[in-house]
């Protein structure tokens, strides 16, 4: 696209190296952004760059945060003594959108992966069981996804806590709400007719 | 969402405002903008500012250009005394980019849209006119979109132009390339049997 001023051409490639943006959507965020008056334009370049100066890892649970340990951490009303173990950041904020869980987190860095060279030492696990021996949780919430991956995980972590005098639990798997059994995919109704409960 | 780092707020509330970027998506550009090497995150900053200060209006085509007239108004291979009408500089990437067309353009800022209130006076009609008055061209190539408005405002022009000695076009309209006749809409196979020609 030789014709195109060099300012976008550049723009529309840093775009659409975002996951998800092709090209095309590139170029039409491109657009957008050159019709913008100059303060927005500038805001959104601002707050790209200081999403990378101002935020790091919480010591305590690695989440992001501005200050450490973060706020959740520091929180004394959320010290209830259950601990959820998450994948990352966006599960975290998935988990306490949800205002169903009032405890701590704890997030692992990735999901055990033989495949991709992923074992225990990848991931935040020593630092997990640091945080039980130093009895800051009774219960362990396993809030881990639900590929094959995820699971292995979240029973390898069962297997390495149970004998260390915490309750462990994982999040329920079953029908979605609002979803037809007829479309529910197999294996998700089995797991729902397996984990049946008293109605 | 009280217990993010309020930089990654700000920078999900500012992507969430990019068209066709919902909470959801911004949320994942956002954690994926934190976890980029700081240099490439500098580069998407810079890319965004520098795109405002450096392009302008061509005053010729008024596409967008950091030199006054654009590349393509200076090229003189270019001048074929064909000038291709379109909307926006969107349009005129997607012309440019089939390679078809070798003359120059003229950008309208829109088409007519009387329930939204714009007419005439609010294209860029008169500098049309103008352009061919100064004998720029011999034939206009209408290439504005299929919609209602698109469409009328191309007969509009079409009008406009006829009596000022210069060859009205139309880009053709039909089943578009790999398409299945019998999942093509009613009305774009009916302008297609409409516009027959010989094989």
């Amino acid at each position: 696209m030789g014709y195109d001023p060099p300012a976008l051409v550049s723009l529309i490639e840093n775009l659409s190296k975002l996951p998800g943006i092709g090209r095309k959507t590139a170029t039409r965020l491109g657009l957008f952004l050159l019709r913008q008056p100059e303060e927005k334009v500038h805001a959104l370049a601002r707050s790209i760059v200081e999403v990378k100066e101002k935020i790091n890892f919480c010591s305590v649970c690695h989440n992001f945060t501005e200050q450490d340990p973060c706020r959740l951490c520091r929180d004394e009303s959320r010290n209830t003594g259950t601990l959820c173990v998450v994948e990352g950041p966006a599960d975290l904020m998935a988990v306490e959108s949800t205002g169903a869980f009032k405890g701590r987190y704890h997030i692992l860095g990735g999901v055990l992966s033989p495949l991709n060279g992923i074992g225990p030492e990848d991931l935040r696990i020593d630092e997990l069981l640091g945080r039980i021996d130093r009895h800051e949780a009774h219960e362990v919430l396993l809030a881990t996804g639900s590929s094959a991956d995820s699971e292995a995980t979240a029973n390898y972590l069962a297997e390495l806590l149970k004998d260390r005098g915490v309750r462990v639990t994982r999040v329920a798997q079953g029908v979605p709400l609002g979803a037809d059994l007829e479309y529910v995919d197999q294996a998700t109704l089995k797991r729902a007719v397996e984990n049946r409960r008293e109605a």
